[in-house]
């Protein structure tokens, strides 16, 4: 079924094909009251914008993101929320649809052409249509206003590996994420990335990627024991970003390799005379609670299926074909999802933040 | 918040603590007709149960479960769903709740019980309240009803990994997986974890695991391709599992690795005229969307945080405490999340079932 | 489709049949750390017992409620809640399904007889099954631990009409609610309505009518301008009792024949300072928001389709039968709606009341 | 809170303002491969567009509707639904926000200005903001869309009182309704309702009014029993429109006071063999589910709140203030609520008959 909300309290909708006059969200549930400027959400927009580097796919949008409701426009140019539905848009304006007239009954192995046409008797082949990254724009829109919500939270992400080249975590460094075209936090890691992508690229290939991403500052108590669990909502918003395959909190799959003393967070007081963990395996969450540490989660991005080799695949019509895909393609479209977990991370804590203001009463 | 409901339509809510009366789940939705026997249920709880083995937890419940209503009893002694509410019970009979004195005001590394009282300012500390693994014996009721709506429909699951022990995969045999006490279906790797479990049990500790869920069966094109897809309620449902840190669909995070060659799985038309899949590198699911192939998830379990090793902590006064929880423990609760995985795999898949019928109508 | 839960973050899903061994109500996403007794809840399911007058059904039902999760017991006898689900249990003591044995193959005219088998294929006779105005004892236990949420808020009903027989509103009096068997405002119209009560039941027949519920104290600014309104899910919630057939708020289809001079409630700064209503023609609610007034909804009950008198219908065989229902029934259910009005109203109040706390943080 | 969604399969989300750029609502889950075109979707847009006659607003509205996701467009012009979520936009034209200068801190009786104030301290002064029922033509569009999807259902409503003017209905001729200004389906009443309108118009007035929507050809056994009625999803969606006061289905409050032998709709078998009623007091619903006769809903609309008489209020500043409404208003907004209220049916009617598809499996 088409379920294309996520979100209890700060609620995203999202619509929009690849190659449809516009794609869009609806973040209804936001708070009133929250000043932004059009530049606060543009910026984020921009991070996840195609074309910025030989990296990324050539396709050239400039994904300008409009503000149709929701708020009161300011004399100074900013706007307030009003409380009432967000309503965000950013029109398609580069689309070379006859780039796709090749596979329109052809199904790309490894991509969701095949499942579409099962499921509904009909696809969008069009730049992949609703399947297309492209749609994860509208995510990046809604996370920029999510960003703005709570003060004092800091949602920041980076690309951890691409292949099975990892960075060195004792490099990490943010100050790097922005300064090269992978959002790699360890300068050391961007010559081999380089060389290893232009490669793939080259070859008319792909791969895949890990990306991690962490929120700061998000108040102890949020998230909820069993279902409901912050975790648990973070591994959904996560999955969802197109060619996700694996998601994991601190620890994650690490946590099976080891024993029970050394997974604890062990506490003690702090000098500030506040609880004071001295690890965080955790991941910043017990019990799908939020510890007041930092929040830590990653996902595996598969390689795109959309490459320039040809691969044995069938066509509509039950007919053997082989198939390649022309276009202009992410070689590892792990790079452009960095923005887009941050976006799903952010929106995520604000729907559990004001889940427990409602459930608790306890946050301002 | 707290928000006890999973799935769509065919939503399943669980309510209960460790050391409340009783516990279960309310399935809603289920479809009108279906027939089954007190026994189709209880043969998944007795999977479940503790107490089987030297391996798990020594509480001894006897978990039958009691259907209270949504069906009509039969004369032979079976039920037929109505399509209204099944409501699933499980008295709690072996409750020690002395055990837990000492844990009142004390925060176990690891656990959840500083995060519940920072968001909740309470805490039924008995067993640990709501946050207790045996919760998930609603869940496996719940499962056990689920896997009686879709005819064909097989979902199985094994343990794959215990602390750095993993199975080898070449000696897969699901004959086996009921032949042990770990769910393994590898016979050689028996030993090495009994010896490993032993180990681990006499010293108090405890660790991590890795679960494999496998469904056969489900047809192609149910799921969705951004959000409400399949996999996105596949990783949400089995990270709401106590202690799952990570999840993974297919190759998971093995997928960042490789090239899109190598992740393609490629087609070809079948003998019997019928599309055929040569790999199933995706775990059967592509773009959100199941392509007929198994689906296969993988989960990682964190070892239990409640070990008998003296860990420091703090008190709910604020004091540096020491810590170490007596009681009767799983030395791998990963072991008994087995039956849960799969029940929760069996509800996610009804669940997207019963979504594409009422969407497309395709599905009979 | 079966969706038994209403409620956003105070989330009601009930269970159970009239002749099933209990029914029950989980309460999901009550706010932590309220106190309350049993008695606390038991007060109101004797309000809606059966058997307590010759005006209502001589079934007898003792309606103890048992709260089997989400409470932390007292030394006093009292529970707390803890923040996770409450589960309350009313086990059916009285049930005589023979009776039903007639009318397992015939549909009562105006019944649901019909269209459940119809849409199940399957329906549970005895007694009604899921239809039976019983399902509402989960509800009025469901409300009653909804009324201990909000200090400060009072919610009462009282039944204003029966068949053609309206009270006199001039002699409202609330003492006089609890001092005749029907929950009438004015005690004149007591006598009219025992004779025609006693004329309706000694004809085996039934007869309509209509209950008014009130809510004081609820503090201005709850629900929402155009969806998630709190008459849009006042009406949702009282339409969906048993036999109700039209709901109205304030002034409802009276406002229809009035001008906008006459309908609007004028302003003034009251005494204390504070906005004052100089009239409440909106029952408490403008534009799906709290004005601060008494929030004024009034249901229409039809009367029950389970009369002694021969009615033509059909049976599940496609054969012309005529029927009439033997049995114990309510000559007039509007009587025992009263409570269960109460209880939908209070619990739909409690569920805005968190929502708002959670999008705007303004209220404690 | 805010929750601008309605439906459970069928989802409508709307968004936007009287005088923001647009106005829009996305469709989720409306199912693949319905055709249609435009105009299919604009004729219903023109039916609610204001300044069609001197009885409502002069406000100049193309309102035309543009189709932004969703669907493929055909080589003819039409377009076919894809499953994805479909994306109507109305751009707003003709804005006078000056108008409302005078209003932006003084709150007019009766409207939601003084309660959108409490609750979110923002409020959208112009043109009423999001409670404009400029808002509803985000609604008509979705309902036209809903229209498509099941064949062999009319829905059609008509006005059938304006203040105490009632229609008489032996005189309801369908083919009247598009035959004058005000969609009555009575002749005669037209000359009294225009006098009428007239006098209000003149003075500045207003007035309210009573809607009729009716369903035919809707398939029996659509809906549900207690919660997730077909009856109370009706009432809800009616009762979200802006200025509804109150809804009822069949016999409504005149069911309160007949006998069940007057109420009950006996059934025979038909000429055809088929299950025939003799009567459809029920208004086509029996505990909550479709009977297979008409579906008929009533609402009432309150007179609008802007009216140019000077009404007693205050200001957002505490004082107290005479207020008076400038701008071009609706004499009878209810008149205008005819196509909303179809449209609301329409979508009612379409997500239940796809909830009953997934979960029975009955309906194609």
């Amino acid at each position: 079924m088409s379920h294309n909300t996520f979100g209890h309290l700060f609620r995203v909708t999202t619509w929009g094909e690849s190659h449809g006059p516009a794609l869009g969200a609806v973040v209804d549930g936001c708070p009133p009251g929250i000043r932004f400027t059009q530049d606060d959400l543009q910026i984020f927009l921009d991070k996840r914008k195609p074309g910025q580097s030989r990296f990324v796919t050539q396709r050239r949008e400039d994904d300008i993101v409009r503000v149709l409701s929701g708020v009161m426009p300011q004399e100074d140019g900013s706007m307030i929320t009003t409380g009432t539905p967000v309503s965000l848009m950013i029109e398609n304006t580069d689309q070379r649809s006859k780039d796709y007239g090749e596979i329109a009954r052809r199904y790309r192995p490894g991509h969701a052409d095949y499942t579409y046409d099962v499921k509904y008797g009909i696809r969008d082949y069009r730049g992949g249509g609703r399947s297309s990254a492209r749609e994860t724009a509208a995510r990046v829109a809604a996370g920029a206003l999510a960003r703005q919500v709570i003060p004092g939270v800091t949602i920041r992400g980076a690309l951890v590996q691409i292949g099975k080249h990892k960075i060195n975590r004792a490099n990490w460094d943010w100050a790097q994420v922005n300064e090269n075209p992978f959002f790699a936090p360890d300068p050391e890691i961007v010559p081999v990335w380089e060389a290893y992508l232009d490669e793939i690229r080259k070859a008319g290939s792909s791969v895949g990627a890990v990306v991690e991403v962490i929120a700061e500052g998000v108040p102890a108590g949020i998230g909820a024991p069993v279902y409901g669990k912050l975790d648990q909502d973070i591994a959904s918003n996560l999955m969802s970003i197109n060619a996700v395959k694996g998601v994991e909190i601190g620890n994650g799959f690490g946590a099976a390799e080891i024993t029970g003393e050394e997974n604890a967070d062990e506490m003690r007081i702090g000098p500030d005379g506040k609880p004071l963990f001295l690890s965080n395996h955790a991941g910043g969450i017990l019990g799908g609670i939020s510890t007041g540490e930092p929040i830590i989660a990653r996902f595996a991005i598969k390689p795109t299926s959309s490459i320039l080799t040809e691969r044995r695949s069938i066509d509509a019509d039950g007919h053997e074909v082989e198939v390649r895909t022309k276009g202009r393609h992410d070689p590892c479209v792990g790079i452009r999802a960095v923005p887009v977990g941050e976006a799903m991370l952010a929106c995520t804590i604000v729907d559990h933040y004001l889940r427990d203001r409602g459930q608790t009463g306890r946050l301002k």
